[in-house]
């Protein structure tokens, strides 16, 4: 069989076929600067969906305070191990940051089943307990995020793109009206992957920029 | 704020709904079986995306299969650590089964660098060395899938579901081509939160089943 298999080249193209697409179908289409475009390219390259061209939110001040966090060392939060397992953490480390997700932490399971919430709740509460700058990514928890705005936390920013038909969209109307630096997806769409995928696409443009 | 808690009922409610929808706006729409109806809208549960019912394609005999396998406590290999995170690990014991991923793996990573192929391939190589029965899991990259079907490999099944611009729909449809019992996504779409999404559907209709 004949097929391209050098990664970097299958990016690459992948890419350039991703912005012929938008060209041909929406040559209206403009983003609001080159970060943005990278995050939702990246979302479409991980999702095969060009409905993220119009869902994906961005807080005015959100890719400075992400970047300046990342620049700082700060620690992502995660809600689910999928979101973990899909960040670049080699990337992540080299930046002086790192990434938890506790959903599975004794600590969480123990305190969950104590208070009567979930264990996405539960892993928001314990790391509000830790020090450090904290950047909260979820994918997939409704309640992660309805936690994290109830305790009326001031993490430097949040990406807030649980997916889902229960409270996803409510959790992110919410984050959007909260005021606190955020990237949001509109409507029920997102997911781990998702998530996974903004933070590679500032993680990249980091790199390039040196 | 005021919103639901217990997981059950969210998961329980958010199925109903996606059952609404459907009926909703797909009035003529059938499902073949359970089992494809159960895989299918806990995809659109993972997604949001309801194109999901029009592009999940089954061989015929995939279902029996990959619920015998399961039965006898096979092997499932992963293409991304992203899919391996989301398949429920534990029921997956219960039935006797495990699930690795290799793509990190020193033997992967210096095969693929000595043969100048993708640690993707790589792992899948170093997976069809192994004894026991297999069952392949691809969410993210059309080169495992083309690699396996250029090997000739018979595993008792895949599911291929790689995402993508390069290579994926066409290392889909030479599944579909195959004669393997599989499950795979006609088109762009697809993803390691899919290829997790189609397992753990099957493990939850075989808990049921007792």
């Amino acid at each position: 069989m004949n097929y391209l298999q050098q990664p970097q080249l299958i990016e690459q193209h992948s890419f350039e076929i991703i912005s012929e697409i938008i060209a041909a179908e929406r040559p209206d289409y403009r983003f609001n600067d080159a970060t943005q475009e990278a995050m939702i390219k990246r979302v479409i390259h991980t999702t095969a969906d060009f409905e993220w061209l119009d869902i994906l939110w961005f807080s005015p001040d959100v890719i400075e305070q992400l970047t300046a966090s990342l620049q700082r060392g700060c620690t992502l939060y995660t809600d689910t191990t999928m979101a973990l397992s899909g960040i670049n953490k080699t990337l992540l480390a080299e930046f002086g940051c790192s990434c938890r997700c506790y959903i599975s932490d004794p600590r969480v399971v123990a305190h969950a089943k104590e208070q009567g919430i979930t264990r996405s709740m539960a892993a928001v509460d314990l790391a509000l307990q830790e020090e450090g700058e904290k950047v909260f990514v979820f994918g997939n928890a409704p309640t992660a995020l309805f936690r994290l705005l109830e305790k009326e936390a001031k993490p430097s920013a949040v990406i807030g793109v649980p997916v889902g038909f229960v409270g996803a969209e409510e959790s992110k109307e919410a984050l959007v009206e909260s005021g606190l630096p955020a990237i949001a997806a509109r409507g029920r769409k997102g997911g781990s992957n998702v998530a996974a995928a903004i933070v590679n696409a500032l993680l990249y443009r980091m790199r390039e920029a040196g």
